[in-house]
């Protein structure tokens, strides 16, 4: 199996080593991930500046490629320049800090596995679902796991999956379920501060509402001690709607 | 009728200006966008650096509040600090450029349209088909009427539209259809350049693919020369793939 690996935390991450580590025991792993962090970017690519590769070692040894971009560029690049062939897989993350309900329309690690998807390569995101816990070991074993799992299905290569685990040790960890992206909302806040100069400047901050996490719901899952695995698709309308409207089109 | 108006080409685009003038006759319009150009940007946030809001004039006339961010920032801070009420709806254009088929997902200008449907207004995003046209007169003209239906239609806060406008003159469009997303790709290529001091860099460029256009696409009836309206939605699971995994769940 050939697995493309990437992130949005940045090449020198502890999640993407984690992740490294384990994928590594079944498949030929090439890196290429943000050369810097680039959380919250979304589905940004660049277009305004030139993008760069670099070569990165991290233990001594050759890791990957560092693009100076966002996760979108890399999985752009990796296809163009990198990979001789391509990859069976992609895989994004582990992503420190969870994707789950609306904010996975901010998540640079979504994005890079959705432009996988889009380039013809089936593709996981996967997030460790708090950003207090910092052991990935269960998160990159299940990384493994899924990996080989979803090398053998039987599904369309435009497939994408939202990958969350609960900041758990393996042990603790009750098991894995479908589910579909929560109803679960952010109240921005932000702080507003004044810089030395005298002028006003804002942090964002923000909490979540728990808007009744349904029994499907990935953030209800993860609540229980489950990994939650959500299936995305990049089609964005809204069906239900357009067939209500679209009445009008006859006239 | 309020209208909150947004972009990503920023607060000097000359889409923007054009939006305003036809919006302000039927509405109190208040315009909170970019500083600087985000084409591209996503559905970006900014959490790692500090906002900051600026007064701008057009036309020796205060016009608009210019925040150092994305477009997703702009609504998130005008809601939170620029706005004294809630508006009745959020206008983010007009984009200089087509937010068609799989591009939406790259679309500052329609991530604006987002983010305030997650934050309970309705939105539409509005973009010229095309970025060789320059007359944004016959859009302008479409956004004010678009926005009267779309104030009086009883449909959910958090309903998304994505308008896009073939690059004619008002009395050579058709008319307009309510679309679905189009299934158009994009070939990614990127030039490869050598600066001054021998390192190599890329420029991503690309050509469309047509991927046979649907009777109900947004680019079919764009190319037929009339205008677009595309219902969307930030649930981005895949439910019918769900509906088929999910009974694993139950073993």
């Amino acid at each position: 199996m050939k697995i493309l690996l990437t992130n949005d935390d940045g090449i020198y991450s502890k999640g993407i080593y984690a992740a490294y580590q384990e994928l590594s025991k079944i498949a030929e792993v090439v890196v290429v991930a943000p050369i810097m962090e680039q959380s919250a970017v979304g589905h940004s690519i660049t277009i305004s500046d030139p993008l760069r590769i670099y070569e990165v070692s991290r233990k001594d040894k050759f890791f990957g490629y560092g693009v100076k971009g966002t996760p979108a560029d890399c999985i752009k690049l990796a296809f163009y320049d990198i990979l001789t062939t391509k990859p069976d897989i992609v895989v994004s993350g582990i992503n420190h800090g969870a994707n789950l309900a609306s904010n996975v329309i901010y998540s640079g690690t979504v994005s890079a596995a959705t432009e996988a998807a889009l380039q013809g390569v089936k593709s996981f995101a996967i997030s460790m679902a708090s950003i207090d816990y910092t052991n990935f070991a269960a998160a990159a074993e299940f990384a493994r796991e899924f990996s080989e799992l979803f090398y053998k299905m039987d599904v369309n290569h435009n497939v994408v999956f939202n990958v969350n685990v609960p900041p758990l040790g393996k042990d603790e960890i009750k098991g894995w379920r479908y589910t579909v992206q929560g109803k679960s909302k952010y109240l921005d806040t932000f702080e507003k501060r004044v810089d030395p100069r005298g002028n006003t400047y804002f942090w964002l901050t923000g909490e979540k509402i728990e808007v009744n996490p349904g029994e499907y719901c990935d953030d209800y899952w993860i609540s229980k001690g489950y990994i939650s695995v959500t299936p995305l698709k990049y089609d964005l309308t809204d069906y239900e709607l357009f067939n209500k409207l679209s009445e009008r089109n006859e006239k």
